[in-house]
């Protein structure tokens, strides 16, 4: 399928972003040359996504290997440089990952290094593609071969990815196969990545959406309007619990209430096995004014507290399959991941 | 309770508003005795909720003999006026019903007018004390007598009524009677009733809260930090079937996942015994810039459509009990309403 936009590109020896904190407004891409702007994008959430930020990490290295070239850095100015670089997001493990593994390629050469961070990019796009046809195989297996509305949660597509997305994926592998009728995105409070950019993906792929408050989702479901529903996840345990954007749960009790499937897509990476079930999953939380500011507008009491997880944890029971690139897992029929 | 604030008041022969509008940023209160700027404050949401807007009706036919008498209207000018008043927001059931009511009583006389306009006002405050009593004794018997921690929905307090609120109105005698650990309150998108309106209340009156958004609301009470969830009603059917603010369902839902109570508190007035069940009740879609902008900001791509119910219907069968002003119907224990 032919994306529109990249979220991430290398060329002219510079990485290309697309500043995803301009979006839905406008669409502006930046290049990058040196390492201390695109460690400053990557803060600023101008690329975001874990599969993106890895890929960023990797063309880092050569962006990093030019410079002390450029500016004649000495050894360790290099590996402070690439230290940085690994720990923008100390969250974010993908990203550190990608450093570690390019770097450890730069002994053999600038194009050996170079070559590793277009392998990363492709490997992440395949495992897209991948999960888009198991997911759509599975849907079709299961549902028929109909459009189908579904509903979905946060942004999981090529926003987030160098491919088609994990369960945004799915959804444009089935646009492929003209078996989608229209994509229920929830706008996803606190940082509206549903209708800041999902919305804005599947506008640009002229995919039909419309946007909904997160709470109305349950409506949504058990009002007979939606098929199915897929989310991507940050990481599934080995019974299947899987930890994803704050907000999936609710549109799993829905689905689950209403008896339609609820997906979960998300490559091999995010499978962890030595986490038996979720509650081993460690939640972060985030800052109260997320919830009580609005692009500098108050919107809450002065010194409100809030409960502001980044996740929450869908249990096993409730997810119909997870789809990653090597199958569809069953887990709520006993298959095992 | 002492309330530290009045959503309206009648005072030196004006209806006096705290301009909701401002909430949280700032508390103030404008005086009216002309109807036109009246209507006009109804419309700007100045003053909201259901029995509220009854009672400003019911006040405001006082305004309207008042300033007839001052300028001399015709009989059919002053009638006119009356209709304006009562259509000023023509969903807005109990603003027509209250208009209609006190003016059947012009021809006794203003003071028969202002009395009619009294009464109402102290009959929507006795209501709201006995939903609240009915509700804490209803705790204390399902619960035991122990200090819990509470999720809410929307604002159903004393921003919306004259006197202590409908679900808020519960949770605040729980508080009078030290049995409140602490309030969950849901932001409630797209409107924002929860950390602007609720969240307000409960900070002016010292009952601990935090803010959290819709979709972590399923995780709160999945997690075992909710005891039980209280939401109000703007309609009930005979069978218990209750349409509240969007996002209410999924509360329910999550509620019903965790095995722990929740309630719907409404006045009488609210439950129509003509509805058999929810599918009866008429549900109203909103604008679609409700979600696709914040205060003037765009948050997703230009053309949106959006799927925006003003309303969701919870089943019966996830509904613990409603209260009204004359009882707790434990519906989903086979009791009718």
């Amino acid at each position: 399928m032919l994306i529109p936009f990249k979220a991430i590109d290398w060329r002219d020896n510079k990485i290309i972003l697309l500043d995803q904190t301009l979006i839905p407004a406008s669409e502006e891409y930046v290049a990058y040359d040196c390492v201390e702007p695109l460690i400053e994008a990557i803060q600023r959430l101008v690329v975001r996504g874990a599969p993106a930020l890895g890929v960023a990490g990797a063309f880092g290295v050569v962006i990093v290997l030019d410079e002390a070239h450029r500016k004649n850095w000495s050894h360790d100015q290099r590996e402070k440089a690439l230290d940085a670089l690994g720990n923008a997001r100390p969250t974010a493990v993908n990203l550190g990952w990608a450093v570690e593994k390019i770097r450890k390629l730069i002994s053999l050469g600038r194009d050996a290094v170079l070559e590793g961070a277009y392998q990363l990019a492709a490997e992440d796009k395949q495992s897209c593609i991948d999960m888009g046809n198991i997911g759509a195989d599975w849907f079709i297996k299961t549902l028929g071969e109909k459009p189908l509305t579904f509903l979905t949660h946060c942004n999981t597509g090529s926003l987030g990815t160098t491919g088609t997305g994990t369960a945004l994926g799915v959804i444009r592998e089935m646009h492929n196969r003209r078996l989608v009728k229209e994509v229920y995105v929830d706008e996803t409070r606190p940082l509206l990545q549903g209708s800041r950019l999902t919305a804005w993906e599947l506008m640009k792929s002229n995919i039909p959406y419309r946007i909904e408050a997160d709470g109305a989702a349950a409506m949504a479901i058990l009002s007979g309007r939606i098929d199915a529903a897929l989310i991507g996840a940050d990481r599934i345990a080995k019974n299947g619990d899987s930890a994803n954007k704050i907000g999936s749960l609710s549109v799993a009790l829905a689905c689950h209430a209403a008896g339609i499937p609820f997906l979960v897509v998300a490559p091999e990476s995010s499978v962890d096995r030595s986490l038996e079930t979720g509650s081993e999953i460690h939640i972060e939380f985030r800052s109260d004014e997320e919830l009580t500011y609005f692009k500098g507008v108050q919107v809450a009491p002065i010194g409100a507290k809030t409960f502001n997880p980044a996740f929450d944890i869908t249990p096993a029971k409730y997810i119909s399959a997870v789809i990653t690139e090597l199958g569809a897992y069953e887990i709520s029929m006993g298959e095992t991941l």
